[in-house]
């Protein structure tokens, strides 16, 4: 996507710079646009851990790069690299993605090789991952515009518009995103869309990046409260909502951000048509009942409690909930499989329930 | 209600000081606690119009006792009392209240009385509607109080799990509230109560007021992001929705704080009863069809771009959305009648339909 002009992915390699990549420091946004350069597997740590960077693909992406220096770091020696493995898992340790980002890695690894042909082996591992990212997102994209072309055709009025809830964007990837890509794809093809942008309270992901996000595209779009959806679903403004999901049962149940269960509702109330954008490898083959089954976060106090704004000159933490009142922080919802109209894939379209998904898995 | 450990409502009189009426400064909570001295028809117009106060009841007792200052101002005049009611009614133009507070005290004027008179007749014109809205808002608790009785009995478990959006309790009455008189009332009753606190975006007035007024009681509570309700729904965690109302139509559609439609789905979903506390005043017998007949307002902008909080030191506001992304900002949803297990009055509980509401007003 584009960054004032500018093609950008949330993270890439440099070959001018072979020891580091980059990354878009996410805490800074929307009020300034920085990147890192990540020369340590120390530091891949760190982005990871205090979340310089976000979103399940682009965390695996990182980790695996992060591998890569940590390879290179100490090409040597594979127990020097397996103990920097440990090491990185630990920086989110609930991320199903840093996980396999980092064994993505660690397999084309070999004992008898040398140090500098190991070093190689890591960075095409991490490139190839990327690569994998991206295209990934693309396809979820190209499912999509065709959904979003057919609601359009069917459409008299001049413009499309979808609701979408937290980030599920580039910044979230590497590229395109997850229920970002189709609107970016809608915008490609010409179709004129206008995105509702949930706040997404407490982390404000929504109002942060995916308004940004879409401002840097040129995509026309308006930041809303949390509380605003159901209005405008019941005014008929909304074509459609799409979200992204954190893991999905294989009954079809979507865990994702606290907030995305009540605009299903609303959704389906409403005859509003409510998609989940999502590779393959977020659908929980094992998990039968997340209902019974998916511990949801309980996250920090302070996340509610307080907030990150800017002064005109600065950004400052301010203190928005008396320290006298407790606070409750949950970081996700289940959306049942009811609510949800369908399931955009890199695959294609699917249904969400456990036939239509075991089918369409080959399972 | 009691604010650490005094009595206190959110209007009153005091007859050592006889031209003036006291508030407390609403804008200023939870942060800092300020009572202000009202000495004039026209601080009386700001307190109203700058949001001092709000609250529809609040609203039309701050009016009448802005009246009865304008009367002690120039009692002699009938003339110019009736300009300066004109003049307060300007303060916020749409608030039902607002009007009816003015025209309690013009009603009991005389223009053959001595000023001296008509003084004294206003006052006790404001006193009567304060105790009055006393009185309403304790009526309201104690029907309310039966169903929260009856919700503790047959629960098993140690507390009861109440939940609010927005903010319905004393701050915006006079004493006591609405949505909140029923939860006030079983705290006395001693029934243990736990209530899950919407914060309320844009405004956050659940977690500036709702928060406070609760702690002040002691009344054991958590405030939550908006987008929580329906996973606490989903859990199991709350027993009952009450919150207030604005308006409501005939057929017991609710307008009320945006945000409280959601809730009302995700409590129909989960099988939660669902409340609305208001007095009957509130119930407007001409509105037939609020979804077509309601005009939701939109407000500027910055109550949600910006937003106030705590440095530490002094409260400060701060921008938490860009400046190239616009916002859209409403103030009210609407919720279906089919969503509200009953209303709450002061005149006892009535279906949210319309045989029902005829027969209970005697329509």
């Amino acid at each position: 996507m584009y960054v004032d002009g500018t093609p950008k992915t949330s993270i890439w390699y440099d070959p001018q710079k072979p020891f580091s990549f980059n990354i878009i420091d996410q805490r800074k946004l929307p009020f300034s646009f920085e990147i890192i350069e990540i020369s340590s597997s120390e530091d891949a740590f760190l982005a990871i851990k205090d979340m310089w960077v976000r979103g399940a693909p682009l965390i695996g992406v990182t980790a695996a790069f992060g591998m890569y220096l940590a390879v290179a770091e100490n090409p040597d020696s594979i127990q020097s690299i397996n103990e920097r493995a440990e090491y990185l898992k630990k920086a989110r340790p609930t991320a199903v993605n840093l996980e396999y980002g980092i064994k993505r890695v660690l397999d084309v690894l070999q004992e008898e090789n040398t140090g500098s042909r190991n070093k190689e082996k890591a960075l095409d591992s991490a490139l190839k991952l990327r690569e994998e990212e991206i295209s990934r997102s693309e396809k979820i994209g190209d499912h999509g515009l065709e959904i979003l072309k057919r609601l359009y055709n069917k459409k008299s009025a001049a413009r499309l518009n979808i609701l979408t809830h937290c980030n599920a964007g580039w910044l979230a990837c590497v590229d395109y995103g997850t229920a970002l890509a189709p609107i970016y794809k809608a915008h490609e093809a010409g179709i004129p869309i206008h995105v509702y942008v949930d706040e997404t309270r407490p982390r404000n992901q929504g109002a942060r990046l995916t308004a940004w996000e879409l401002e840097k595209q040129g995509i026309s779009h308006s930041v809303i409260p949390d509380n605003t959806g159901g209005l405008l679903m019941q005014k008929g403004m909304v074509d459609a909502v799409i979200v992204g999901s954190d893991r999905t049962s294989i009954k079809g149940d979507v865990i994702n951000k606290i907030g995305t269960y009540l605009k299903a509702l609303a959704a389906k109330d409403n005859k509003v048509p409510f998609y989940v954008a999502l590779p393959t490898s977020t659908i929980d083959i094992n998990m039968k009942d997340a209902f019974a089954e998916a511990v949801i976060e309980q996250r920090h106090d302070d996340e509610v409690r307080m907030i990150e704004g800017w002064t005109g000159s600065h950004t400052e933490n301010v203190q928005i909930i008396a320290s006298e009142s407790p606070v409750l922080n949950y970081g996700f919802d289940i959306t049942p499989s009811t609510l949800v109209t369908g399931l955009i894939t890199e695959e294609g379209l699917c249904e969400a329930n456990e036939p239509s998904i075991r089918k369409f898995l080959n399972l």
